[in-house]
């Protein structure tokens, strides 16, 4: 990174500054914890008050704060502050250090094609045909496996695995330990199982009869768009016939699995933890939230935003909220557990009612 | 592989086939997407129009199609048709491109024993005294710590990691990143601790204290019969003194947990994200959709079959059907979540007659 | 390991011993399966009669037994038998096999400090300016990345990826695969997302709008304490300008995600599959049962326990007792799903009296 200084800091982040714009910075900090040459981020009013405790000369404020009353030198103001980090942490992100060139420990198949200005660390397997755009910086003990296609400007973190004929679009990111392109999890028993029984059934079975599981490899891959990143330790499995797919703009959280077959649509977020079962379709823009479960063959519509752990049964029509086990609109499962908790109440007002009813009849009866 | 016809992938599946059999196949693809040289999957009736938007000379047909009024030369009838894409999907899949023979980049300690027909990749250690039976294909990065034994006919992927002393059998299959074998999450406090406690008095507490840790190592090893395949980034822990066990037949999907001291039976389908904790036994042919959690120390019986996220806390007999948080019969949780729907009008019925019955006796007393 | 006799052992547990001191023990065993070296570990009455089935001439008792009249020639007697299996476990336990020294493949920085006596595996990748402390026993496929600091006697297991510059104590336990400081899931649309409207509103929404996400990285790092172990294939991301921190003491299990900026307190037990969401405080002493999760930005207090699969979305007060989805008092949610069960019953009631209600006013109407 070269030095950068209040100015050039406020011209990336199309911001406004006022004070000694050539003040050098080499960071970012809590108001609090920040040394002389750190902005302090006090983008919000009640964060102000840190900066007195810190050692800040410059801060990044909301508009409206008077930055001399706060004894600095320099101040830059952003209309909207989390959007201001997303330009300002990307100015001091020094990134993952992986030498410039292929290091001598990685094997690369003579066949596979790498684009110019790669960084390949150690240990790292690039197979037949396989082929990796420019500008990749590659961490150490990636796997990107025989016939796989990566676009423009990837980032792929340590120990990532890429498996066969996978393809994936420009600027992807892949945190550590990531697995795509797994084989699906699909089996079949030679006669019905008790599984497709029951769904049939909802929860009644005729007999219960051994069955063992006959594999149906994966002869699919996995597609991913533009602009996604996958999460530490995540897993995409490859499709049974076509392509599992992922769509641009879509960002995946860490332990997330996405099943055989399942189509993600674009800009979506999936949060740590998330599960799609097998052939499910994820509309665009949907969010879900840490640990939501989504059943297979099931249908999420457009801008569908699902709170924490939400389990998803059936189709959710777009544009809806949902939370819950089982799902249901927001608004209907927090009136679901008021009612919930109302019910010790209420079983005893059922109670005396019967009791009181009981005895106006008893009365009846006597006239 | 050998170059496919008609007649061979059909005598692969056991199946009828009709027109003309020499045809060469390649591969398979949905009907739309079908190239000349590929078998189209047409196997319910509403996947047969999309024959001809493809390009497809050959189909695989539920019994019952006219494949000539569909325009191809050839058709394959199967019967059943998920287990014919077992079949099917076997004969076309290349799996994973490792070359015969060990890498000379692996690291094999000298005592290690491994059988004939091996294809070991990059970067490969396997330990001291660790035997590998026969037509082994281990992919870049795998460890099989001192002592491991695996069975013929192993296919391990990228990065497995399978500890010391762990026992596996044939025909086994680890996706990407699975880690067998760590140690178990065994601690202890010099007191009873809080959750001790807790589960003796189902939430009340006499006192809190300061509690450290003490860490119960991990003895025991991890077993797994035949046939057995592990999902990428799944883990599986060893156990306390005796083995964690997996029995033969059982497939685990990815991401899944499967504690200390664990015994999972045969045949049991462990679909992504289940958790099983420690000590817990899980019975043969059992069905754990995703997401499912199993408390430690309790069992759950054969052919067992829990939906999504089911969350079972206490032992489940054998062959039922469960559903839910916490986990009731599937019927159950539906009348459950039925009945809490209803009871915001519950609620207005109940203080409608609280009224009407306090009017009542207004007017009784009246009289 | 040096040979062990009843009297090191019981030296070890600071436990008291009758009988043959010297006999020699090579390992322990469940009593039923234990050889004539082995230790029978039979601290409950109930596990006492297989000490008859299996092979052991010496045993871990609970205070009372008789061990003559079992058969043995020597007995250890433990007052809190959990605890002495901590004692013993380690005694037995070989550790993984790594040899003495930096394996010759290792890619070790020449700016890196490694303390003395340290055993590095095969592939391990320690980056620019790392330090690691004492007697570091790291397995093969390790990363410790760039300017990353680790403590005395450290136990790194194969292929966990430790990111640039996070901080980590002394006796640090990582198992296999896992990853730690990877870049927090953090985004932001130029607009105000759906999400933050529904957090705003309860789940109503104005319109529906295309957003983008844009990235916001991570420059803050992780800070783990002493003793602290991480379970395979866990997850710890890197805090967004502080660092994300785990406290001395804590235990994490398999497959957990800490998000970034999380502070999670001393001597607290993360089960498997837990997930912490972003900037969420969690206390000291705090438990966690198995697929616990807690929502981004709350504080769950000191010495709270959550029993399995817990969801926790508001903060939770020092020294509750949780579970359920949502997170209710233990004994609330227990009384919570026995009322939704008697539901069926209080319908039927409520009918029954509506319509002896009707009766009643029909026939006060009447008269």
């Amino acid at each position: 990174m070269a030095q950068q200084t209040v100015e050039t800091i406020a011209r990336a982040l199309d911001a406004r500054a006022e004070g000694d714009l050539t003040l050098p910075i080499d960071g970012a900090s809590e108001p609090q914890a920040a040394g002389p040459r750190q902005l302090a981020l006090a983008m919000a009013p009640k964060y102000v008050d840190g900066i007195a405790q810190g050692h800040a000369v410059a801060a990044l404020l909301h508009e409206g704060a008077d930055w001399k009353a706060l004894g600095l030198k320099a101040a830059i103001f952003v209309p909207r502050p989390r959007l201001a980090m997303a330009g300002l942490s990307k100015a001091f992100d020094p990134g993952p250090d992986i030498a410039p060139g292929i290091h001598p420990t990685a094997v690369i198949d003579p066949s596979a094609e790498i684009g110019e200005n790669a960084a390949i660390g150690p240990f790292v397997v690039v197979g037949r045909g396989a082929k990796i755009g420019p500008n990749a910086r590659i961490a150490s003990h990636v796997v990107i496996a025989e016939g796989a296609r990566i676009g423009a400007d990837a980032l792929i973190l340590y120990g990532v695995k890429i498996g066969a004929r996978v393809v994936i679009g420009d600027r992807f990111i892949a945190q550590a330990g990531a697995a795509i392109g797994g084989d699906g999890f699909s089996f079949v028993t030679p006669e019905k199982s008790g599984i497709e029984e029951i769904r049939e059934t909802l929860g009644q079975r005729q007999e219960i009869r051994e069955q063992h599981w006959t594999r149906i490899h994966s002869l699919g891959t996995v597609e991913i768009g533009d602009d996604v990143e996958v999460g530490a330790n995540s897993t995409i499995d490859r499709g049974t016939v076509r392509a599992t797919t992922v769509g641009s703009g879509t960002k995946i959280d860490n332990l997330v699995m996405i099943g055989h077959n399942v189509q993600v649509g674009q800009d979506c977020l999936m949060c740590s933890q998330v599960g799609i079962a097998g052939s499910t379709r994820i509309g665009n823009r949907v969010t879900l939230a840490g640990q939501v479960g989504v059943s297979d063959n099931i249908f999420v519509g457009d801008d569908v935003i699902a709170g924490g752990a939400t389990k998803i049964f059936t189709n959710a029509p777009k544009g809806s909220v949902l939370l819950g086990y089982p799902a249901l609109k927001m608004e209907t499962h927090v009136t679901a557990w008021k009612n919930i908790r109302r019910l010790t109440r209420l079983f005893a007002q059922v109670a005396e009612l019967r009791e009181t009813v009981a005895k106006l009849i008893e009365k009846e009866g006597a006239k």
